[in-house]
């Protein structure tokens, strides 16, 4: 069985979560705490050298990270990744562009304000990621003014990809009122076969860190 | 002719430039200035909405933008994009790792200190990105001292795509000589047909952008 590395509070890790759900795929997850460093705890490294959530461990111990290169590998070959190479080109543009411009703002801004201790401390760079998610929200809604789906004709894992930290949006100050093409995106992934809520979790079993890593399994 | 949009200065264009010299793609440069805020002014938003470059537009008008996604599209069916479906997740793995966590450290960091024209302004957010750079080129160190290439046996668009601002860490206050995997790679890169080194151009003809869109062509 697959291990999915990464805690439900992550929406790196949701959008892993969300494409598993969909295609099927059944996995374990073992639950690695971004609020505790774990992360960049040694143990983890050896597992994902990059220091980040998510991480697949499949069942020959090969061990691929990385939300994008993940939702890519296990997308080929469903409908969630399209034919045409320029089609497949867009879903790309729209992933980097989510984990460039989108996720940079909307995630650390709702990092900022729900799990450090004293927002007050971050005022000028909460105002400064107010400004760029407002811009990446901006930049949504207009395409979303023009198309059902972010990156083509049908949902692919850009829609996946796109989903988790705008729907946080209403955590992080934005109204879902505000942005009417995205709040009509959102309603249609949610639709969507096996659409997983978030917070929600799809895994078969989850392990704690430290009883992982004590007994390490394939 | 394709028609590729970013200034000289930029590592993310520089990218693209890199491919299409590799490739043997003509191409014609305008001259997109992000020390003016051009990728933000109305007239190029009608090119790309996302405000960035590279954008390329190809000769029937269509525009393809996010350097990430040019290179993937380029590469497609060339010895840059490997065959086997973990090998390609492994590329693009690298390609994300670059813009979440590498391009904005070391990318951030060259901005603040070389033009910007007051950069001891911003001492607590450079030391910041000097932390966040040095992580991420220990995680490239420590991939090339296993490792001749980024992402598998051979060079591909993940090469490409961290070259660029891994060369720039001395004009940030990193030495080459700290890092003598990453330094032997980039010899090897330096060594690939038609290289193209920093601030040099491949472009057959460069046109200023007010020219551009005074009279556009496609």
């Amino acid at each position: 069985m697959l291990t999915l590395f990464g805690n439900v509070e992550s929406g790196n890790v949701h959008k892993v979560q969300m494409v598993f759900s969909r295609l099927g795929l059944p996995f374990r997850r073992v639950d690695v705490r971004q609020d505790l460093g774990q992360p960049r705890d040694a143990r983890f490294l050896t597992i994902n050298p990059m220091g980040k959530v998510p991480a697949v461990r499949f069942p020959d111990g090969d061990v691929l990270s990385d939300s994008g290169a993940i939702l890519f590998y296990f997308a080929l070959q469903t409908p969630l990744w399209p034919e045409p190479r320029r089609d497949q080109a867009e879903v790309l543009r729209w992933m980097f562009f989510e984990q460039y411009s989108h996720e940079p703002a909307l995630a650390v801004l709702r990092y900022l304000k729900r799990f450090t201790p004293d927002p007050g401390a971050h005022q000028s760079r909460i105002a400064d990621l107010v400004s760029k998610s407002t811009f990446a929200l901006g930049v949504l809604e207009k395409r979303l003014a023009q198309a059902e789906w972010i990156a083509g004709p049908a949902p692919t894992i850009a829609d996946y990809a796109l989903y988790p930290y705008t729907r946080w949006m209403n955590e992080v100050g934005f109204s879902h009122d505000d942005w009417p093409a995205i709040s009509l995106w959102m309603r249609r992934v949610e639709k969507l076969p096996r659409f997983l809520p978030l917070y929600t979790d799809a895994a078969r079993e989850v392990i704690a860190f430290a009883d992982y890593f004590a007994t390490p399994q394939l």
